[in-house]
């Protein structure tokens, strides 16, 4: 028997109770076994490649290689591709690629796409700005995961605000964001500044780059929490995926 | 002397000097008293009205009623009009009248508007969810930030996860969203239920509603930034007026 | 149109659609409108007060003492009786008793309930034990709301393990208990103490009660957390109530 | 010297004192050297395994194999058996094993059993909820836990609420549950949707999973203390066994 | 039936058990009446007076006046004197005085005592020393309880290591103590000095004193807790009745 | 007979000995009276008015107005003059100046200054920058502090970051300050744009202007700890007191 | 030129001077070169073996092992004996014994004594007790040392009040110790219980045994600080060696 | 075409400009390719070394070998040397010897320096204090690192408060200090000791060492913040080379 996916079936179910085609407690059976699927919200998961660019996310962190592995065949089976894996190490990789498995890897930002679909349109402009050199990995994890889910990145490393100019004289480019991702460690304030300068949304990234009472990117946090610029949300610390995610989202507004 | 304010005045100011109309020495002058101005970016504030939707804003809190009714009136001075002022009592609200200022004034979120402009028009679709009636007013604060912004907003309020078809019954409603707004307190557990319903950006707004562990908000605040759903950024504890900032320059993308 | 609200309810509307009674486009209407009522769990709402012995909880904190007449209102329009109210002072009780509200309010714990049903039937032998008389106003929360809800209570107060004896003294009762609920402010070893002791679940409250490194109750809530007692688990600081209606709960397993 | 060990068996020293075969001397040395074991608490301990459905519990942790290997010796020259030992490598189990310790280990939770008493009748009916995979190491600690005790478990795994669908999917089953063990890392969420569609007391088990500013499990540990729903009492960051030995306790209300 | 409270009497029972006057099935009794106290440890409560100088000690603080009064009341009628309260306002000593109870009230430490033994022999020589001027409060509270419980006690007021010649200037003095309390806030430097200079136990009391990174006295206490001197222990922030109790304690060994 | 107060005085004091002036039981007493002030550093608390421009400091948080005028009476007696309280309010300052004292009150810093020294050469430059008119309070606690200690102030308040022109405009001025105070709340990025602006020390001062996870001044505080411009260090929260204080000692290196 | 070490010595040094033995250049510079030792306290240092019954304290933990020779080749140069070292792992324990040097290690609490003083008297009557097996390790770290200073050590472990009558079980002896050092982990009730049942003075220990919100020893040691018993003072986490330390001091007193 | 680096060559151009040697074409490209630069603050960078004594720091801790040396040769290229490299590990130094560079390691404080400018005159003169031996590798960050920068240091170590005599023994030198460093872990309390005895600026660093309730350098850095000394401030938890940069620049003051 079918599954019952959407409102149009539920009325065509509902048609052929009336047109004798099915009983009523069979009727009633199909409606139950997927309770909440057929009022369309759980049909999300089916249909959410289509809509986002991106079949199905796997965080690869406190999974096994072979746990893994079985959620990707299950998925491929499933008839999913574009799938996005983060937090996976290079040794899972590779275990990954010796099961035959049809993976990038992106080992500066510890991701991996599963029949990266390449017809993808990139779309907007995001920029993911990184205070130092050490924010550059988290930097990644965003800048790859936007473009993974189709949006024309623009990276800005190095700009922290203990030398200002080499943020400001990036002025022209900045001001032209649809929306910027601002990644630093230590005390964060590059989110701050660049919400003075842009009037797009911004989201920050704390990274956990620091010692002492940095406390693994607490200062960070809290400061882009409390920043005096408007126009800035944050995500957890380390958290470059959920926020290249988010800025794509942003970024496809009105577009798809 | 005038202030040079763009790439095209400084162009200018470059040709007087050759055409001798202006010295090196005066132009130089010229250059250095609004060092940073003559680039553009610190042209944001007198635009800002333009193309926000917003004149100004004030931060009433830690202000006396003077210091603000000041600050009012050099705006006013200097044009500026559709003026935000946040975190202001109804006393604070009631002196300014008195001094004939044009002040609407929102008790339920603290919020006041001056000179507002009653022309702009409202675009996309923000929805406010609220878990309970006590986080109301950090709703309203974002709601009406919004609104005053030139956002179409629907507000949601009393659909906390403790009674899941309260907010389930608003599911049509809430998968049409451009952006949404979620505010909670105590486990604010909203934002990773909404978040795992819809495809939209959502901004998490923890609310300090809640008592003993939940440490004025924190509780709420940590549980956002850890949310297992997608698409979610947070905001500092209790920032209404953030979120509803944030969600509306998100909705005006590709619109403004 | 009246609502469907059960399983059999969708099968009568099945069997209407199959009889022609309704149309099919009628009935997925009235499918939608409730979406998520019409598999039950919905009704929890409803229904509560037959099956759990309360008709509804208000929780008075943060709300005026209009708000709560209006909550009330409506509860009584839908025919809830029995309905209890938490932190609510003894203004706001006079107030709504001045609106003609049917209401008994117990002062030393801020509670209290609505069109009290008096012929609930006590079952059950709940145990709520309190280290020091400072903890009392948390305990008769926790005690009155067992109580309201249909459970004999029994109170041992000032039972804190710095005089050990006055606990033990109690051990011929407390090993009776089908469960017990420990409130303890200060370094709650109360738990821990009773926890060792029996065999039956213990529900702890940490209290506020105390000073300096207490933290508002942190030191007993962590305490409470840690317990190298088996059976123990903790609700929040100064949570009473959320103790009584658990400890309800479990003593009414296999008699509801 | 025998010990004394019960009321009936001080009732028969005294008696014995009484027809003189025993001076009050003698008498009080016995009483003397039990002091406590006397008035029936003390026995707890020997008789647990009657009462309880296990013998005695071993945290492992922190112990080395030979103290963990010469705690077994004891209890079983003492007649116990079905002995839980937790927190146990599959090293210090393989250890034990060569002792000819008749030993069963559970190495995805990290539980051993000594001499299992398999006679054991499962009674009841526990539900123990996880929000993603990587919460099963836990949640498999408390259901093992609560097996060897003699309940029935039903695992409901990978139902975090970023996905409400598949929690709800299970509805039928959760609202049949005597108890249910929610166990969650991130925002521990999962524990408040459960809380809100069901009428049974329900163990919430923060887990460590997560990063940043999880900070080990504290956002979903204070999640769960702040829960909006009622009936939910919380155990320690991690502790598995904890939820499943104090489910065990209530669904056996009432039983034993 | 009279109470069995000792060893001898136990003793004394059985005896009449041999002599067959009283039957075993009541001297069963009498021992489980009681079945804690009859080991002495429960005297203690009865017997406290005698052995430390101060009869019983009630934590006025979260108590009413009238809870207070009823206390000292129960007290009186079981004959105990030399009755201490602390933690207890001018305004509630002046409603007891009015009830005719004997009571002396130390408005500067919030102590009173009821029904002093002048009587009592002070020993020992107890120094209580604190940092700032802000401190003294606390310090009175420690010395008043030391005196009250028959320790001779010397003050050193305003001795803060921010000029060390202040403390150092009482160094003949500060030798010859056989206990010292350390009272101290902000960073709580006095502890380890002082440690530095003496060979007796110090007593180490943080203060709430201070303000910004203070939180409340934490800087303090974490300070006193880390001393990079021996010999120093820590009782609760604002903890002066702890310390004086506990110095009296140690002054008193092997004089008592 | 006199105070021996420095090295010369203990070698008269020596030579007296030997030429039998003065006995070597006379000698030692002596010596023995004032066993620290001899050796020099005792003597700062005399000598400090001369050297560093003010007499004393008397903290007035926590003192009552009756102290704080003993503790003037005592230091002018003693021949101080330029004395400075902090942290005094308007009344506590109009009872002192109806004691007749000589009293400058400063409302905007609840500062006060007794017999000022107006003829103290005010030297150097140091610059106190405030982000927000909110921390405007604290910056004048550090701006009159240092101008009283005999410093050049120049102020530059509401610079934020959030607006980064409005600090850049002040770039001439900024970097020619021999040492700078940077004051700030929220996110405390103004002290790492500053720093990376300038070669001179900043002296960072958190304020606990904020709310939500702002907690009360921590997130500015750990921001400023953590700053990845070089040359700063940070002071307490609301210090600005102490950042006027070191800023003095600072900027009077070498002209002392 | 010999030190001057003592009251004495500066007399006769005095007397020299008067009798034009010495200079007063000379002398003034004998009194400069220690100034401070010369008034007694320093003397601390040299004498303390006398007094205390150890030589000196070296804290292994941060040296290297060859650090650590070094300083024991100073002090046995200077002529001490009787060498506490602590957290001083079994590897450097045998790279000084290779090294010739005269030294006991005591495996179980890391800790070594050089040149043990055989012949130290032990006096009085200290009981460490510890809640679990796995604070033995602290425990150990607690007696020894106390045993090395010379006291008379009796050893209670694994009384946790899980199981109260274990600890009840040794009554008689507990209430006869001259100080108690309580070491216990997790919710570190063990102090609390102990405190209440005995009337000399406790020092609690906390230790990092635990895990989830344990927060490697913030339980125990927040519950110790703020128990609800008096006479318990706390010293930091896991500083077992501490605990001794103090509890010697104390045991001493009036016997030294 | 060059480079317009300075307010001079600004004026040079714009002569240029009137002299119609370059067009305002081509004047406005070259300011505009350098906006920042421009103005004169952007120049820090190229002429930090001639200024500081130090051409450029190297954050060495998070960036791998190959990073390190890639920005090594670029500013070597550019003409720098001097070039401080922290936190940098001896077999990167290796690696980097290897590869030609001209550079001197100090093992003790992980520090580098890449061609020594062995003609920086040495002048002033600053402390650094350390409390403890454990506490020198700090105190050497911060020592080389002033040392490197041009400045005289002196070094007091193992001068802890536990035996203050050590640290006033050196009293005399410790005044002569223009600055003073002051390292310590633990309780911290050596910055406040050295606060009260001397008159110049003090920085204090709190470092990690320590255990327990010292939370990695939690302890200490509060202590020094909330110091009762004046003329202290704070470097974040072991930041050794933040302090002995500040210090360089304030010893500069007035010399630069």
């Amino acid at each position: 028997m079918d599954k019952v996916t959407s409102k149009k079936q539920i009325f065509e179910l509902l048609k052929s109770v009336r047109n004798r085609k099915i009983s009523p407690k069979n009727a009633l059976s199909r409606l139950q076994t997927f309770p909440f699927e057929d009022f369309g919200y759980a049909n999300l998961d089916y249909h959410r490649e289509i809509r986002q660019g991106v079949g199905e996310i796997i965080y690869g962190q406190n999974k096994t290689p072979c746990q893994i592995k079985n959620i990707i065949s299950n998925m491929l089976n499933n008839g999913l591709k574009n799938i996005l894996i983060t937090r996976i190490s290079q040794k899972t990789a590779d275990f990954l690629k010796k099961q035959k498995i049809d993976l990038e890897y992106y080992s500066i930002a510890n991701l991996a796409i599963v029949k990266r679909n390449k017809k993808i349109k990139h779309t907007g402009f995001i920029i993911v700005a990184a205070a130092g050199t050490s924010d550059i990995k988290i930097s990644e994890e965003a800048a790859i995961t936007a473009e993974i889910l189709g949006n024309n990145v623009k990276r800005l490393y190095d700009v922290g605000v203990a030398g200002l100019h080499r943020l400001l004289a990036h002025y022209d480019i900045i001001i032209k964001a649809r929306v910027i991702v601002a990644v630093a460690g230590m005390e964060g304030a590059l989110a701050s500044v660049i919400g003075g300068l842009v009037s797009c949304p911004v989201i920050a990234v704390p990274t956990s780059i620091g010692y002492g009472s940095n406390f693994n990117g607490l200062s960070a946090l809290l400061a882009m929490l409390n920043s005096c610029a408007n126009g800035i949300s944050v995500v957890n610390i380390d958290n470059g995926f959920g926020a290249g995610f988010i800025a794509s989202r942003i970024n496809k507004i009105g577009r798809s």
